[in-house]
Order: structure tokens, then sequence, then C-alpha cells
């Protein structure tokens, strides 16, 4: 296997050098790997931020493509390690769900534990299993071992909840999944829900507690410059959205938070 | 080509899985490409900033780099995407201004209007042509595809405006470029003002309301520790920094503000 | 050398060009150099932090890889740019200490000035030698020229003070070494030290004038969310740390603190 993708997705920021040391033991394992950061920056220990991302990102990447992530709050416990293999990839990191969501978009083939200490670094720290473990399987992955030699199939991983929709009365409730760098607010609504509520262009939505009368728009730009505005985001979500404006911060909104679809 | 170079100029910050989704989307297509990162941090919407670095970066890349730039508030509307080549390389994204300032410098060749369907992703969101639509092409471009096959030549491209230095009397009124991360004040003097002022070794310079009295130094450290002084910068502008310190915060600078050299 | 890889470590920060313009000076030089990032986020000016972490990252790198370390407050002045070769790698950077804790870690070999002209752009700027010195330095090594053509053999170089630990009575006395992006406490305790004060699974510790009483953990969540703990952290040395908290924040720690160890 020639220049094998691995990316990364973990919540270790850039300011120090895990990422690096990560790096280091993948290209000591395997020299030719093409490693590609996701992001290095979901929110510390936030496990649902980084199932999010990873499942937006891990489509676009190429079949045979091995995902690392490493959002641990609880290191060195008894958390298992485990490599997922789908019908397209492999995900490595700690079962606590942060891969799941991604892999089931997938479609899981097989699950193993990872428990072969050959194929992890000679001394593992407590704290670090990134570097100690989760790196080294992914390069020895790309090196062409098999999942099977890592350790034993299990057939139940973490699931991380979350937020469903829920039908009440004539509305539909949901919740804010993610908010991205440019402040749009991304829902759980998909395509389908919107036309369930057959709203002919304008989306009547209550965020918490702010009810607002929204354009449904195919760009930013068909509204002014600062005015919100309602559209499906680049992974099929609706978002609301202020043009060239951060809608997050002047509607005050957060992850988690309530969203209420009225009919028209 | 083995190894073609791709860089990526964009304002989608390391948060979230946007620039992940377009390496992602450039590898599919063009396994060998070697991507490197310019900045994703320019400031959201700033054409002209993203303008600048790119000018600033792209005249250090190999002959044949191809760099995508991506600070795009009119995305899904009706600015073109565009391709351009120059003498030395090549330049893919939206036709707002931020492609300009860097594909002049090397010498424009021809312009392309980029509407090929069948180089682009299948499916095309209207708030992401990085991934759908500039990623895809500046793979294309690299595994050879001819800039005439992505779509019809024109020969008009918008253009940013950057501010004029303007004489006023025996004074010379310029602006401030740029700021970079250290906090140094980037002008738009050039060393061929600066001689005709003719200021043999202090400048006397006013930054908004503010008159300093500069040295004109070689290096930073031929001032004390927290001093001011004036020198000129790796890309050769006049740059007003303070020695181990932020001149833009201690002196309260913006890009844009009014910079006045005046003669000895 | 195939695939020769090249760490930067710097103070520069993301927003900008100036790392981008590094990488590009190496590609044009070595187009087949892997290029990873440490980390371009030390703190600015800050040759003690970027020492600490260029030391931290290096012992994982395969033999053979060339580190580049920025954080030059003096540069264009006299301090003189080196290129050390160690006995698995080499180091290239300003002779200001932030090379010489990794690099005697792994045993100097040859320390050799960078003085020829023809291996450095052809025009040098006085305030950016990364890119101007150092980034063609390391691609020359990674083409293949021998340490001896950069310069004149010296012998020595400039270390950076780090904090000693001293014994006060029945009291050790180290300091705060670092702190992390998860707010990790990293003091300059190794094992050894722990082993001498004969704790038995109890720390009792002073962080400047907070007194401590803290379980020492083998993993984060031995203590309940949001507690504190004492830990030996990836690099082998004791952290203070609080379970899925940021404990500099709440500790009020910075770096240099002095770090005050009890028997039991």
């Amino acid at each position: 296997m020639s220049h094998q993708i691995i990316t990364l997705t973990t919540d270790f920021g850039l300011h120090d050098s895990y990422v690096a040391e990560m790096k280091a033991v993948i290209l000591s394992i395997c020299a030719n790997a093409t490693i590609v950061d996701i992001t290095h920056e979901i929110e510390k220990f936030n496990i649902r931020m980084g199932a999010y991302v990873l499942a937006s990102a891990s489509p676009y990447f190429p079949k045979g493509t091995i995902h690392v992530a490493v959002v641990d709050p609880g290191v060195g416990s008894k958390r298992q390690p485990i490599l997922i293999q789908t019908k397209r990839s492999y995900f490595v990191g700690p079962d606590n769900g942060i891969l799941t969501l991604a892999a089931r978009k997938e479609g899981i083939r097989h699950i193993h534990k990872i428990t072969n200490r050959k194929l992890m670094m000679p001394k593992i720290s407590n704290t670090f299993h990134g570097r100690d473990i989760f790196a080294p399987a992914a390069a020895h992955l790309a090196n062409g071992t098999l999942p099977a030699e890592f350790g034993p199939e299990i057939h139940e991983i973490a699931t991380p909840k979350f937020a469903k929709i829920v039908k009440k009365g004539n509305m539909l409730v949901g919740a804010v999944l993610f908010i991205d760098d440019f402040g749009n607010i991304i829902t759980n609504f998909g395509e389908k829900e919107l036309e369930l509520m057959n709203m002919e262009g304008i989306l009547n939505i209550k965020l918490e507690n702010t009810r607002l009368k929204l354009k449904f728009c195919k760009t930013y730009s068909e509204v002014k410059s600062q005015k919100p505005l309602a559209i499906i985001g680049s992974h099929n979500f609706l978002e609301i959205s202020i043009n060239q404006g951060n809608a997050a911060k002047i509607l005050k909104a957060t992850i988690g938070d309530n969203v209420t679809l009225y009919p028209k």
C-alpha cells in the first residue's frame, strides 16, 4: 500500500507536541503514510463533537483510509482501544463513541479490540494512548497488518447519544448539533423534515426562546449582509446563518439548544 | 506530474472539518498531491487580507504550483469560479479578487471560467464550493487536465482595492496593509518611497493620530526590548515594530489606518 | 534519501504566510521532503518553551530526521545560525538555546556554524532567517549536503537555563516547566524524585502558596470529574491535573512557579 492515508481527529490543540508525537510514531512505522489532520480543535473531552466532525469529513476520503480519532477522557481506564473495519475504511480509537457515528454511516464489518502489545509502543503511558496505542495501530494497519492480528473480535461498541427529532402537535422539535467557526448554527433537521413542514420559502423557527421568521435560501447572499437566513448546509442539515456575520454569537446559540419548526 | 504541490488559503479556521474535506477530495482525485496549507486563518470574508497573504507566500513556491484560495462571501451567487494560469503557476478560486494580486505579480497568461460539471463533485452544495468545485479543479489540474477543458476563456477579473500612496505637500500618505501575528504593523511603503524621503536613519511618521520618531533599523535588536522601531520586513515593506513586543496592540493600529511619512 | 522528514517548531502562529514560506522554500530545494509541524504556537520569543517542546517531540521521530526550530528574538543580530548533528538526527536553528535541550538528549556529535551563502536564499532578509537561512539549510541537508559544507565546526552553544530541583530540609523544591493545552501543570520532578519522597499514594505538594494533598494516580479517571490529582505524564514528569478540567486555570499556575514536595 503506497501513500496510505491516515487521518487524525483529536482535542489536543496545536500548542503542544502531542499531535507531532503521534505523527512521528506513524512515520517511524510507516514512512510512506500520508497524514491528514481533520482537526485537533475538538472541544476538550467533547466526544459527541468529535463524532460529528469525524462523520462529516470521513465520507470524502478515498476507500481504505485509516481514521484515528482521540477524544479520550477515560484514557488509561477500562474503556477499550478498538479498530473498526467498515465497507469503505478503518477507524481506530477509544471505545467511547467517538468512532461510532462515522463507522455506522459506512456500514460496520468487523470490530476488534486492540490488545496485541507487539503492535503498540514498547512503553505505554497511562495518559497518552494516542501516541502509544492508536498511532502505532494505524501505522501497522497501513503496513498491511490484518485487523484480526490486533486482538479479539467484539460485537458491541459505545454509542454517543445525539438529540432525536420529536413531533409535538404540528411542530417538530430538534436541536443544535454543531456550531462552526463561521458561527453557522447547524441543526439536526435534514431535507426530509423540511419537506414535511411544506414551508414554501419561509421558515418559522424557534431557537430556544427566540422566534424567527427566516427566508429559506439557496445562497447566503440572497439576504443582505448581516441578515439571518435558513439554508441547507454542506452536510445536508438545516443551518441558521447570518450573511457575512456570526449567527451563533448574535443569536446566542450553543450546542444542544432546542430548535422548533412551526408550520407556515 | 509526480508530487504536484497544491496550496490552500482560506478563512475556514481549523476547528471544523471543512479544510479536511477539501484535502480528502484532492487526494481522492490525485493521490500523489503534496498539499501545503498557506493559512486557514484569514479573517472571515476579508478578501483583501486573503489576497495579501496569498501574494506574500506564492512567490516562494516552485514553478507549476497550484494555489487554491477560498474567501468567498458570495458563494453560490453569480460570482464565477475561475482558474488563472500565470507564467509560473496556477490559481483556483472565486472571481472576487482573492487571486488577482498574486496572479498579476507573476504575469497572467490565461483565465478560464470553471463550468465543466464533469470536473466538479457529483453533488454541488450551495455553501461550500471549496470542496465541491475548487478542490476537484485543483486536483484535476494536478492530474494534467488542461485549463481550457475547465470552461471558456475570459479576459476580465475582479480586482481588490488596496490603498494607494498619495503625495501631500512634502508628506507621503499610505496605509496599514496587514498586521501579523507578532503585531508587526506592515505598511504599503516600499524601499522606493523611503529613499524618496531621504531620511538618514530616522523616520518621522504618523500612525493615525500618533506621531512617532523611529530609528530605522536593520534588525529588531538594534533598539532595547519593548522599544519601537522601523524596519524593512521580509516582504520588502516598511514595518513599524516593537522589539519583542506587539506593536499593533501597544500603538492601537488596525488594518487600513493612515500612515503619514514626514521629511526629516 | 527519499521522503526525508523535516520538522518545524516556531513561534510564528498560523495566521500569516511565514510558515508556508518556509515550506515553499524547502519543497523548492527538496521536492520529496515530508514536512511535519511540531508546533507554531510557541509563546512569542519564549526560547525555553520552544526548547522544551522540541525536546519532547524529537525522540519519537525516526533516525535521520532534520529538526528546524525558530524562536528567534535576536534575528539578524550577531547570534549565529547553527546546524547540530547528533547520534540520531539533525537540528537547525539560531544558536540561542532553542536546539540545545533536544540535541543534548540525543548526544551531540558535531556543531557547525551556517556561513555558506550558496546554501541560503539569494536575498537574505534581516527579519526572517527561518525562510532565508534555516529552511534552505534543512532542505540542502535533506538532499545530502554534508554538515561540514555549511560552515566551520564550533564547540560551544548557548544553553537555556531550566529550573533545577533543590533540597531544602526534608522538602524538594522544583518548578512548573510547562502548561499544556489541557491545562495540565507539568513540573520538573521525575519518577526518581518521587521515589525519594516515598509517598505511598498521597502527594503533599505546594504550588506557589497553595497547599494540596493529591492522590497519586495512574489514570485521570481515578478521581471524580473536576477533582485534582497527581500523575506521571507522557514525558515522564510529575503533572498536577484535574480530571476533565483545566488545572492551570483553576489553580492559577504559570510556567516558572515554585513547586514544593513535602514528605508524607
